[in-house]
């Protein structure tokens, strides 16, 4: 059996799957923010006409999906499969959210390395030739995320200065065999990194070094260089979390230069908006791709993209009993052209 | 490209993967039960040598990955992936258990249906071409599930005739490209299923229909019969959910009989155990199939099997929001042959 892989972590697609839509959804804050044009809905309303924001979560998972579904022309029908994740205790935003599609369902926790995660698996199973059209998508929302992780938001609690600020967003992306690009070319699976950050409202340093362990090995594993791509992106790290990725390629005399930015610095106006040290959430990576990037690469901004969201795989139990915050980071490549090197 | 799928939700593999090792561990209880000689290991000490039950049941999926690899003769290097995921929020039984690894890591959300899930898709990567050994595994533990789920152990809550007993234990299987079987031949991936039940305590109920879904999906794509196989095992539906799947089948005209039974109903002796309804939790039908079910199908009990964990998509907090309780079901079939119908 040929063994498809590049290295340890990266596999090349032989038969690069294809785009085949793309929807994001977001709510207020995300419609004030500079990427407000590349949503096709920004609903106004956090509950999402549900009655708690748990349920409203559901149903952005649920219109996202409908969206995105509706878009490229599909029944729910036409997906063979679809990977979802999200947030929340027992990832009930997908699972309520996406119950009544009637869609062979792998739920899957990246924490918000969920985007990157399905798009991964969704990549490997279509190019091994047990599905033609899959759907990955995720989903956050600032109000469930504050009251499960931290405090209720009626509280009013002081935020730090590197907390980030959960988006309330939702992505999905449906690959195909079959279509006109952007291809998803390269995938590599994360490794979980624990380098000992304990503290919760700096979760842009705690996923960092998962951020540079994953893109290190797409690099060295595919033979590229930062120069060989038009955007590299990594997912809600944040100011600091970012800066971090940047230095520790500096050190190995790697210049990420201008290409380089980060999903979390991308969703908002930081200084208009207040968000300390960016967006982060499932939600956020997965708007900013579903919406800005493909849109842009379709739209020829950009040729070849490097996606790589990053998690952190805490929980409020394991930070009350003083453990440190491992990180994950999976990463995809898109390319305008099917022409894997 | 071929679409290796018999139906909507069965794919038939074509170079079935093989077992190459497995290993499941219990605590006291599980060591109580008919099924303690199966057990690689069986540990007194529900804190597994840790502080807190939550680092417990990390340590259990760190000692039960360790098993497997050391039976197999495998290194961790070995590993091309790994899926796991567990009960408690965030999957940080997991994470924390399995950062220590380097393997490239899948996180996976399907409740008790997560040992189920990861042999799908490591099945299916191994198929695709893309790994040569990937490992699947997860746990539950009797006492962070009733804190989580229920109410804190010591608080000594009364527990309805229809709840079940969540396993400390937790299962691994390592499956490889190479081996001598048994051979992993169909998967069948669920569908998420909800008819609307609202009670918590009585999960089997719950979760009967997603396996009724799954198993008659899997009969009708791979054109068989319940007597085409040795034995079924749904995943820990205990005496009332597997009542009303063999119902179920039975008003289709399809009599299960003495071949079908549920790893709930196996794992203790519910008589002098007081286990209520049954056994429960990912680890019930991860270590029920990792010792009992293998070792059997290896010995020659059995030739055919067929394996289908449930799991319940719920959280306390949709509970408690009076929501239903969604279910999933994902099947797997095993046979000592390679020969695939």
């Amino acid at each position: 059996m040929a063994n498809k892989r590049m290295g340890r972590q990266t596999v090349k697609l032989t038969r690069p799957p294809s785009v085949v839509s793309y929807a994001c959804i977001g709510s207020k804050q995300e419609g004030k923010g500079p990427l407000a044009g590349y949503f096709d809905e920004l609903c106004p309303d956090s509950f999402f006409g549900k009655t708690t924001w748990e349920q409203g979560e559901a149903a952005m998972q649920e219109r996202v999906l409908s969206r995105a579904l509706h878009k490229g022309g599909l029944q729910r029908e036409d997906l063979d499969y679809l990977f979802a994740g999200d947030l929340l205790n027992q990832c009930i935003g997908s699972s309520f959210g996406l119950r009544d599609f009637q869609i062979p369902f792998f739920g899957i926790y990246g924490a918000c390395s969920t985007m990157g995660e399905g798009l991964a698996l969704a990549a490997l199973l279509i190019d091994g030739g047990f599905a033609q059209l899959v759907g990955a998508q995720t989903s956050s929302h600032f109000c469930t995320a504050e009251r499960q992780y931290r405090m209720p938001v009626p509280y009013g609690s002081q935020r730090s200065p590197t907390a980030q600020w959960t988006a309330t967003a939702a992505g999905c992306c449906i690959l195909g065999s079959q279509g006109d690009g952007p291809y998803l070319t390269h995938v590599t699976c994360g490794k979980i990194v624990d380098l000992g950050i304990t503290d919760s409202s700096n979760m842009g340093a705690a996923m960092a070094p998962a951020a540079y362990d994953t893109l290190s090995a797409l690099f060295q594993e595919s033979s590229t260089t930062p120069n060989d791509y038009d955007l590299i992106l990594t997912g809600d790290l944040g100011a600091l979390g970012s800066r971090i990725v940047r230095e520790q390629f500096a050190k190995d005399g790697v210049k990420l230069g201008d290409r380089y930015t980060d999903c979390g610095l991308l969703l908002y106006d930081r200084e208009k908006q207040d968000m300390h040290a960016g967006g982060s959430g499932c939600g956020c990576s997965a708007a900013v791709l579903n919406g800005y990037v493909l849109r842009g690469m379709q739209e020829g901004r950009w040729r070849k993209v490097l996606f790589a969201p990053t998690g952190a795989l805490l929980s409020p139990t394991s930070s009350f009993q003083g453990q440190s915050i491992p990180g994950i980071c999976h990463a995809v490549v898109f390319s305008t052209t099917k022409e894997v090197r």
